[in-house]
Parts: C-alpha cells; sequence; structure tokens
C-alpha cells in the first residue's frame, strides 16, 4: 500500500509500504478513507521536531474496519470508525480514568511503541491499531457517506478533542470571558468548545482574516489582531483591565505562552495544548504566582471526549469541520505539507 | 513605639519608629500581642528580595483593637483579631469573589501600599490596619488569655492559610496521595491542610529530623530524606512509579519546583505556594505538556480561609502552632532572625 514517509525537513514522500496486518489478537486493521495534516506534524516538516528517515507521519483519520484479531470484540470488520491521535489499551488506570494519552501500553501514530516497534502513521491507505477495542471509536453506519459531516468526524481525532481539552484546563464555565491565542485549527477548535461549554464572551487572538472569520463562525465575540505586549494591552481594554478568566493556549512557542499568563484574569487559568517549543521561559512565573494564575493541560486525551463531542456533531451543533480548507488525494500530501507550511491552507484533509 | 526595621541584608535592628495613629475612616490601629518571623522574610535577610534601608518588616500578628476610624464597623476597640499577611478593602470584585491578595487596594505589611506610602510592619508593638472590616478576622474573647491557643491563632496570619491554599491549588482530594516538598512552617502546615481535606496517604519531603517529626504529627504517612533524581525515585518508588495525584511545593527554589513537578502523577496537580525564586527554570514544561501535570497556587488569599480554619484551631481539629519551636521578646528578634537563618529554629514567634 502506500503511505506518507517522512525523510527529512521539507522532504514528505508518498510510497510503497508493507500492508498492515493483524499482528496482536487486540489489533485490527483500518483502511483510511480521510486523514489530514496537523499543525504539529509541520514540527517535523520544519526540522524543529527529530524524526528518523523514512518515519512514517499522521495520526489522524477515519476509516473502515478492514480486519481484526480474535480477542477484538467493539468494532468488527466493516464498521466506520475514528481513531484518536493516541492509541491507548483501554483497560489500564489511566484509561479508565480518562486519561488515556498516559496509557503505559499506548502511543502515536507514526512513533515509536511503547514495544519498540515503529507504528503506522495516519497518512496512508492502511493503519495497523494496536488495542483497537480501547482506541476506536465506533461512527454511525450512515454517516460514511455523508461527504458533508466527514470534515467534523474527522476533526474529532484530535483538533476538536484538542480544543476541547484546552477549555476544559482553562476551567471554560457558563458565563465566563474566555481568550484564546492562536488561530490555527486546534484554536479555532478551542473557540467552538468554549462557545459550547457556555463562555459569555470569547476574544479571538489571531491576524489571519480568514481564520478570525471561522472564529466569528464558531462563536468569538471580540478579535484582536495584535501580538505580544499590544495584545496584552488589547485584551485588557476590552475586559476592563482585568482579563479573561479562561485562556487556550494553543500555540506552543515562548511569546505565545507569555501572552497567554499575562491576559488571564487574576485567579484564571491558562488552558495550554500547543505543543510547547518554547521552554519554559514564557511561563511567567512570577506573574502566575502573585495573580494567582495556574496552567494546565497538555497532550489531550481525545479518546476520552470523542464520545460527547461526537454527539454533538452528530446533532449539529458544532461543526468543526470547517476548519480544513484544502482537500487532496493521498499523491499530493507532499503539496498540502507545503500549503500549511506557508500558511496558504489552515488545515489539509487527505481523501482516499 | 518599637518596631523591627531591616537596614540591609543581616541587619535587623529593634528601633524607635512612630505610634500608629487612624489616618483613613476605616483605619484600625492595632496593639501586636503575638508577631513571628516568615521563611519568607528570610529572603529579604539574605539580601535576596530588596528591600529599602529602614524598611519595616513581618507580615503575620494578632492582637487587640486599639483604636477604629468612623467607618470601620466589624470591628471595635477591645476586640482580639488577627490580621491576614495582607490588607484587602474587603468590597472588590476581588475581594468578594475570595482572592483578597489581588485587591488594588490591598497590599503586604511591611511593604509600599497602592496609595504610595510605607506600611507598617508585623513585627512592631502596632500596627496601622488600612481597610479594617475587610482585613481583620475578630477572634473570640477568651481565647486572649489561652496561651496555649496563641500560636494556632498566629499561625493562621500566613503559614496555616498558605498551606491550605497549597493543598487546595493541588486539588487534594479525600483519599488522594500527596506529596509536600519542603519542611518549612509552610509546607508542615501544608502536610496538616492535606490531612484536614481527607489525603490518603502524605508523604513529607525534608530532611531535617525535628521538622519531619513534626510532619508526621501532622498526618504524614511517609517520609523521603534524599534531594532531587533521588527524591524523585524514593516518591515514585511509594506510589507503585505513578507518583502523587496532589503535590505541594512549599519552597520556592528551581530544583524544589522541578522536583514538584516530577514527583506528580500523570493528569495531577502541583500547588505551589514557595515565592518562585528560581523563575521559570525549573517548571518542566515538557513533562507538564506530556504527561496533563498542571501547576497552580501562588501568594494565598489568607483572609479568605481564615474563618474555616480558625474554626477548626477553635474545635481542637487542627494545631498549626505546633510549627513555631523558639519564642522571643521584641528585642531579641535579631537573634530570632539568626536563628532561623541557621535553621536552628523553625518559626519564631514574637512574645511582646
Amino acid at each position: 500500500m502506500r503511505a506518507t514517509v517522512i525523510n527529512g525537513p521539507q522532504d514528505i514522500r508518498i510510497e510503497e509500504v508493507p500492508d498492515p496486518v493483524v499482528q496482536q489478537p487486540t489489533d485490527a486493521v483500518v483502511r483510511v478513507v480521510n486523514a489530514c495534516i496537523c499543525g504539529s506534524d509541520l514540527w517535523a516538516y520544519r526540522g524543529v521536531a527529530d524524526r528518523a528517515p523514512g518515519q512514517r507521519i499522521g495520526h489522524e483519520f477515519i476509516g473502515f474496519v478492514e480486519a481484526v484479531g480474535a480477542q477484538v470484540a467493539g468494532v468488527r470488520t466493516g464498521d466506520f470508525v475514528v481513531a484518536p491521535f493516541v492509541w491507548s489499551d483501554g483497560t489500564c488506570e489511566y484509561c479508565r480514568e480518562g486519561l488515556q494519552t498516559s496509557c503505559p501500553r499506548g502511543g502515536f501514530w507514526g512513533g515509536v511503541g511503547p514495544d519498540g516497534a515503529q507504528s503506522d502513521g495516519g497518512q496512508g491507505e492502511a493503519v495497523r491499531v494496536p488495542f483497537a477495542d480501547g482506541t476506536l471509536v465506533k461512527l454511525p453506519e450512515e454517516t460514511a457517506t455523508d461527504q458533508a459531516l466527514l470534515p467534523s468526524l474527522l476533526a474529532l481525532s484530535d483538533v476538536m478533542a484538542t480544543g476541547h481539552h484546552a477549555a476544559l484546563a482553562a476551567r471554560v464555565r457558563p458565563g465566563a470571558t474566555v481568550a484564546v491565542v492562536g488561530d490555527g485549527a486546534v484554536g479555532l477548535c478551542g473557540v467552538l468548545a468554549a462557545r459550547r461549554l457556555g463562555a459569555g464572551r470569547i476574544i479571538a487572538l489571531g491576524r489571519h482574516q480568514d481564520r478570525t472569520a471561522i472564529a466569528r463562525e464558531f462563536g468569538a465575540t471580540d478579535v484582536v489582531a495584535e501580538r505580544g505586549e499590544a495584545a496584552v494591552e488589547a485584551v485588557r481594554e476590552l475586559t476592563g483591565g482585568q482579563g479573561a478568566h479562561a485562556v487556550l493556549e494553543a500555540v506552543g512557542t515562548e511569546e505565545s505562552m507569555r501572552t497567554a499568563i499575562s491576559i488571564a484574569r487574576d485567579g484564571g487559568a491558562v488552558g495550554y495544548v500547543g505543543v510547547p517549543h518554547g521552554g519554559s521561559a514564557g511561563v511567567e512565573i512570577g506573574q502566575m504566582f502573585g495573580r494567582n494564575v495556574s496552567l494546565g493541560g497538555g497532550v489531550a486525551p481525545a479518546r476520552a471526549y470523542i464520545p460527547e463531542l461526537l454527539a454533538d456533531v452528530l446533532n449539529g451543533s458544532i461543526t468543526p469541520g470547517l476548519v480544513f480548507d484544502r482537500t487532496v488525494s493521498l499523491a499530493e500530501v507532499p503539496e498540502g505539507y507545503r500549503a500549511m507550511d506557508d500558511r496558504s491552507a489552515l488545515k489539509v484533509r487527505i481523501a482516499l
């Protein structure tokens, strides 16, 4: 079969790789219908995050179960499913608590699993799924042919779940004033998640008009185009000098973290889900201490959130698929990376 | 009257200063019965925190109201009271929410208030208290003569309230495994606060046997004497490799913050109340992200907590006053600083 591999910075290729097969009785093989490119894939594309030459890439996909191991009971061949961006066994203490990202037998698609083996990436024709029962979430059969719905189902793999995680970590409450740092797909889904949780006011920080237009569609009441100190001043002016009760940080740089902490109201919380590439330098601990601003978040346990978010996708109350503004074929994936890297695309969907 | 002033590093003096008087109709003057020296005073004593030569010092005291302004309604002359380490107006949005440390008209004893004026310190014969109604908490009249109770009432000013804040920020829940970094008075009160909130297991990190003995009396079930990496390993061994659900950080150095984050269980929280003198270098953001460890806390709104903690002091369920292991007169305060600085005293009470 064909799959996306990364050979080095800016070197994304579609190559012939071995067909995945059931190796463990808890495995499934999923034939991919839709995958996508994530902002976090760009860290590898830009050479900021290390990848071994030839490593598989992509961690978001929906598709049909093609084969299952003998012990798989939750899904069967032919089922339409969504995979969270981390697989997990579904039985350990962390999985039972809803923190599947800490499952000791779990791993990231395209990465090296705890067994030392290289796993399949999501940007390919098929994926071997370890612990299928713990990992996959079944989708209603009829949704597989609903072309308008597929993008929103795909968004559950990562960006919508991650935006929701940021909103929970930032302790968004009904009526709260929320600020979202970052107008990428996760930031936009954070806006949507905040609205879903009942935020009274949502200030989106972003400079790209096409993106902030989506933010407004998702529920943003205000948009701040400034960055750095000017952004902090703008948010404070919008909030009577106080800042936002809840701040979602969806970028992961030193500056974005500093901005997020600086625009939080005293006693408020920052929920961060941008993979932190700025180290802790932007973590303004003196401000946090004096103003009792807390910092929570991290890698989102998407598996825990998919059922409730799926319900809202199906009933039409959220449409996270609007973050996809381009669709490519598998052969066009390298072009998709280029488009996301130069920001001519917000988020690229891969239709197989 | 006489009061403690700091003229420079290691230069603590008892000097004659003007008697405090009611300046604003919301002021009270409190004649101090007991004050004490705080671990945070040592940052100034050691020259790490700047103080102007001749600045007043001390921020914990109990005493009798000696005079009140015309608008003071909550306390009257002769009342026995405790002051939290920050004064606050009691009427602003933050005060009403219980975050009195963010009151825009509030300030720290011994510091410069928002009006630009130098305030009185707690380590003196009397203190002018701004916003007496918002700041002071009345104590039962009969407690003033209960010598065994005075230390625990005094501890409400700061250390017990701060330990409680750490425990809340670390999200201590009934049955939780809790770890406390630091065996100073705040760390010990953190142990007590964790027990009070129903922690199932409390691991105290500390090397001083006389202090860890108090930790055990306050409810610690385990003591770890190691530091740094060895401490992390010891806590992980005690917790089946997972770490503690809730970690209280009560030191404020780079190493203590790193240790606190490293011993937190995935999905757990660190509540930090040690004034952060290590900057953000010890904030292990990569660990926090991957393991969903959150970080909260800061300067404790003691005023919000005193009523409920006082109730437990009065009914005998907590005895935070055990952290005081030496009592000095006002004239002996310089010796008290030396004793705390060289760790021959845990916490020094000043009996006036």
